[in-house]
């Protein structure tokens, strides 16, 4: 490993997280719900201060120019840290999976054999510009009895670092290590280079960012990486289906929200019911302003709409992750050829069918191999608040350990454990 | 990438085996208990023509000078090709584990949300001389709808072409694709790199084999290892315990057989025990020739034993996996202070507790990081067979995904499924 001038700091940071990490493990349940309450009261009490500390990164942020959405998330609003806080009261509220033990059974030497569920021990984030972050994993990582390590943008850094203060005196108020949740305090590229190459301390690592972010952070780490890159979500309206639930669902999944993940960016539409389908889908999106990028015989269809609202795809389209009011539009002749689109130009993050068929539905569920596969959904609902995971800490778009949105369990690993009467091997 | 002499070939194999996981992932249960059967079937009625080959390997392995060990992992007896059967049969009676679904809930929106278990796609296997091994993954790889890319050592290939051989012929016969399981037919070092750098075809990698291996292949890959290290297993003789029964499981523990990685490599005793507990397993150890290296204090307890058969530990003995007729012995305070001992000193493998004491028990299952924690039970029973799983791939001694002995649903991967009438996000 090179010297770097961070590499004794993050060294430090490593050493704290993986001491704090063996007592959080041993923490009870109890103690761990107390300093997340603790925690929630502490923001609301905060808040004013706490915008103070924030207008400071948000004036910087105008000052270097950053373009009014960056901002937009960049804000600590009074209603984005009551949310906040609300969101600590209801991890505190959930069960504890921490110490369960699953599938408990006698075999045939006589040991009982079962799983039990441990924290990960320590993980690394690695996120841009939203402060709130810093709460939403702290506190996952509370509840899930592990160590973290935070590194926030520079953008964010006075919020984040007010933000982590109360979190490291919720912890230390309650018993438990303030070390428990260290935020790092330098913001440079170089360090985030030293934490993903610390296997000895720290053994997952989490980044939430653009894309460019997480393919460095996928090729340099030498330690597991939960990562979710592209969100380019289908949705396939099948013959027989029910038209309007088509339109509400294909709407809401493109337009309800252009910028998440889990937004549609392409529309594909069983053959035979693509005329009767098709130009009123066409009409909504028009009106949204929402432009149609289309094969030649969709564009056919939708011929009736005004110019310049829709326009051939190229082979690039049906790839593309737009975030933008832009979708692909393709007919296919059957489920089948729509699983199979699917599967060659999805990113494996959420797709949907609309159908009334049942055997449809249960081969486009069994087939489609992607994260998050819906039958008569919205593709928007793929988030670990819809799935009752009470927080969400990434969604995955792999398949290793943790897919689709990650809770507590994703933070958890299962050790075997074997209880016996002094039985030997023979 | 380098383009090296093997690299079409890797791509060539990937593209199959690709190509190859999707039949088999939409195939049903019953078509691949049948192709087990008929493997099952093949192996028996071709056990003769399988000693044939494997005498060839045999010869060159003796003409090469291998060690009479290595002569002996790499021999296919008829009792071994047997129990090869067997193992497939076993699988095939097994209940299916893909496609079903776990934990579907109702959510608020009015979603249904479950997750499905799915094949993980394709895993490539790195393994050397033992023959059988070509068999036990190909089974689990078949009973999981996975496909697989099968390299195994250069000493056994003739054995292992020929036994690929009958998988394939399995395979075509009860109509799944052939290319399933692929045995790659060269055996140096280099398609290996190229395996291990595939993530467009192959989505894990399985080495099995010695340390050197498995580090540089973790070192090396871009794709998911389960990897194995060491196993530095503990037993710790807790106060109060059943003294007969501790020493029936740490002589089980350390002698039924001296080279499996869940093998005892440690002794810890609980000072307050060590009096009336030592003499006696130093006894029995010393009766079967088990070099015994101690801590100052366990010396002294068993100054009774002759000569040369204790020794002072030095540090890195606590660390060291032995595989041999050697013991690491030390005296601890409490359970506390053994737990500490083996969180710092056990390769995470798997650790045994000998107590009567309930508090003892619970605290040291919670507490010790460890794949496989054990309360009165032999170290040798941490394997798949033994906790049910039906076969087992691998140990996996790191923590994510899966952790200790790993079988079929080690190889698959939970995707969410959404259920809904139509429900969109407000």
């Amino acid at each position: 490993m090179t010297l770097t001038p961070h590499f004794d700091y993050a060294q430090t940071l490593g050493r704290k997280a993986r001491t704090a990490s063996a007592q959080m493990a041993k923490a009870q349940a109890a103690g761990r719900n107390v300093t997340l309450r603790k925690l929630a009261a502490l923001l609301r009490s905060s808040a004013q201060a706490l915008q103070i500390d924030n207008a400071r990164d948000l004036e910087r942020a105008r000052q270097a120019g950053l373009a009014a959405p960056m901002l937009d998330r960049l804000k600590l609003t009074p209603q984005a840290i009551e949310t906040c806080a609300q969101g600590c009261e209801q991890l505190a509220a959930m069960p504890d999976v921490i110490g369960e033990i699953i599938g408990l059974r006698q075999q045939p030497s006589g040991i009982r054999v079962g799983q039990m569920r441990v924290p990960i021990g320590v993980f690394g984030m690695i996120f841009e510009s939203r402060p709130n972050v810093t709460i939403e994993a702290a506190s996952l990582s509370i509840k899930s009895g592990n160590a973290c390590i935070l590194r926030g943008g520079s953008e964010a850094i006075e919020s984040n670092k007010a933000l982590a203060l109360l979190v490291q005196q919720a912890l230390t108020e309650s018993g438990l290590p303030t070390d428990a949740v260290q935020l790092v305090q330098v913001t440079d590229r170089e360090l985030v280079g030293q934490l993903i190459t610390m296997p000895d301390y720290v053994d997952l690592i989490i980044p939430r960012g653009g894309k460019s972010l997480i393919e460095r952070i996928s090729r340099e780490a030498t330690v597991p990486v939960i990562k979710h890159l592209d969100g380019n979500c289908h949705v396939y309206v099948d013959d027989p289906c029910d038209i309007e639930m088509a339109i509400r669902v294909a709407d809401n999944a493109k337009t309800q929200k252009y910028s998440p993940c889990n937004a549609a960016e392409s529309l594909l539409v069983a053959r035979s019911v693509a005329p009767a389908f098709l130009p009123l889908i066409g009409r909504v999106y028009a009106d949204k302003g929402v432009q149609m990028r289309c094969d030649p015989q969709a564009l056919d269809l939708l011929s009736q709409l005004s110019d310049g609202c829709c326009q051939l795809a190229t082979e690039q389209d049906w790839y593309e992750e737009y975030l933008a009011p832009i979708i692909s539009i393709k007919l296919v002749d059957d489920v089948g050829q729509a699983i199979d689109h699917i599967n060659r130009c999805s990113s494996h993050h959420t797709d949907v069918i609309i159908t009334r068929d049942h055997m449809h539905a249960q081969v486009f569920l069994r087939e489609v191999d992607s994260a998050s596969v819906m039958v008569n959904a919205s593709t928007r609902f793929a988030d670990g608040f819809e799935y009752g995971l009470g927080a969400e800490i990434g969604i995955s778009t792999d398949k290793f350990h943790a897919r689709g949105p990650v809770g507590i369990e994703g933070l958890t690993s299962l050790k075997y454990v074997v209880l016996g009467n002094g039985e030997v091997k023979s």
